[in-house]
């Protein structure tokens, strides 16, 4: 029965004409808010099927979408979601929601002027208003998610942050540190946690107990790794190294450690996660964990792609391989 | 005459259908490239006048060009034009050319389906076919270009470097340094030259002689900061100070001067110019020149959106102004 609502059901339901409702369906803007919102829900409850993504007419285009773009990845992924679309003939259009609902709003209302073909989210939370309009336009989307959200929705794609971080812990107690500090992410993402849990798994493995001193809050942001870092280094015993879980709160713990009047490595060796382009520049070069954000940027696109042309994907959520890259801020504890 | 040449005489003189002129002239690709080419030589000599962009359907997107997206201004610039573009309901489409002829040719034809409104191109030389067969599409175009090329057909928005770099060898000369390094910028670039005359101008103004052998060659990237920093402290009597035309070369002097077993700024000041994210984050924070990138996109976008609705531009090139932000690098020479 669902199946044979017709636009001039809901059209008369509503109490409007057959082309508004047309226009409501096919997202066009030409429809005063109060009116979609009676139309749309009308379409929800009685099951009306818009056309599939794959009947749709091709705009050549795919959105990118920001929550600010003063991420540190950003650039990466801008580059792994272009590379793809530039040689499938698609203009990736960048933007920013900046977390406010009036700029979602204009952003929502400028990606149906311009019918994209599909979305792709770089975002650790995709608000509840804003998915349901999604669903409403009938869009693909799928999110890139460094940090690890609970499924939603939405195919997603990470990166292995669990193997990454043991990885990184074994690293260090090769080098032969026995006490390694770690400070963590914000404590609400599933990635702080898998994070955390590694660097417990790696110091397990090896026999060694978790001393709950040696584990600083922190947030991903440069100051929380200098202000962990020096709560750290000021302890009685303080670590031979400091495991931070991202590369800009490993630079933060560089400032501690020369603050205090100490060199990495030699003093005091650190490790990163993300490996950002800085991390390639600050000196001494810092060893980190990698995450592919170009790579994770290329499979989104690809996937948001195939879900235009109406295909399926295979998984909700893939996560890409993390590796270390050993450079020079690790060596082993001064005698 | 020449305002008289009509779609028809085009057709006739080409021995073409009218619909097919009209295609080529409106800029979409269901024509051969042959076919395109020898309209396009109609039209340019029988002096074809196009609708002013004004007239155009509005497509409610901007383009933003890069070479290539690994530079590390991409993200500040990409940050502005979208500030902008996006509060006047537009959307920036990023793309990135990657030197190539065939990148190039796609990234035309992109253009042309989605019928763009204007071109923002962040780049210091802008090749002759892609300028030409950009004015054939009579699309406005600006450059962002933070290297300070000679005037170009296109509006172009710069920053100062000269006076930038005066300041912050005026800097040093006020912290008590005498001998001060220079690590430049690839010799073809106009910026370049100007962040050397400014160097050379502020020796000179404090009546000092510039010594070429504190002069050394760079390109901008890391790697030229760590060769010329270690040439300069390998010196008889080297630099007390040195000053590096961009941010990634003064870190890579940073790595020199850690490599030879010296801290910054305790036994060498370093300053670097741009201010990207990573003059905040590295240790100590560096004090550098600012170019404002961020507003130096929105101007941009601004920019083009006024040619896009046929207005004009007051000037041919505008300079934003730099300024010296003072962080921990910087310090009186040692004793």
């Amino acid at each position: 029965m669902s199946d044979k609502v017709t636009i001039a059901t809901i059209a008369r339901l509503a109490g409007v004409s057959v082309p508004t409702v047309s226009r409501v369906v096919n997202g066009r803007s030409d429809v005063s808010p109060q009116t979609r919102e009676r139309i749309e829900q009308l379409l929800a409850r009685h099951g009306y099927r818009r056309r599939p993504p794959s009947m749709r007419a091709s705009s050549g285009l795919i959105d990118l979408v920001f929550n600010d773009l003063d991420s540190p990845w950003a650039v990466e992924i801008i580059r792994g979601v272009e590379d793809v679309a530039h040689a499938a003939g698609i203009g990736t259009v960048v933007s920013a929601i900046h977390r406010r609902t009036s700029s979602a709003r204009q952003w929502l209302h400028n990606l149906r002027v311009r019918s994209t073909e599909g979305v792709i989210f770089v975002t650790s939370t995709l608000e509840a208003p804003l998915q349901a309009e999604l669903s409403r336009l009938n869009l693909p989307v799928v999110i890139v998610d460094p940090a690890g959200v609970p499924p939603q929705e939405a195919p997603a794609i990470g990166a292995t942050n669990w193997v990454g971080s043991l990885r990184a812990t074994e690293y260090l107690l090769g080098l032969g540190h026995r006490r390694i500090g770690f400070i963590g992410g914000p404590a609400h993402l599933m990635c702080s946690r898998a994070r955390l849990d590694g660097y417990r798994a790696a110091l397990e493995a090896a026999g060694l107990g978790v001393d709950d001193e040696l584990i600083r809050p922190g947030n991903f942001y440069h100051e929380a790794g200098f202000t962990g870092g020096e709560r750290l280094l000021a302890l009685p015993d303080p670590p031979t190294a400091i495991f931070a879980a991202s590369d800009q709160m490993a630079l933060g713990a560089y400032e501690a450690v020369r603050r205090r009047g100490l060199r990495v490595p030699d003093d005091v060796s650190v490790v990163g996660f993300d490996d950002l382009p800085e991390a390639r520049w600050c000196s001494p070069p810092l060893t980190t964990v990698r995450q592919p954000l170009a790579e994770m940027g290329m499979l989104a696109a690809r996937t948001v792609l195939r879900l235009a042309r109406g295909e399926r994907t295979e998984s909700r959520r893939v996560e890409l391989t993390t590796e270390l890259v050993v450079r020079d801020s690790a060596a082993r504890p001064p005698e």
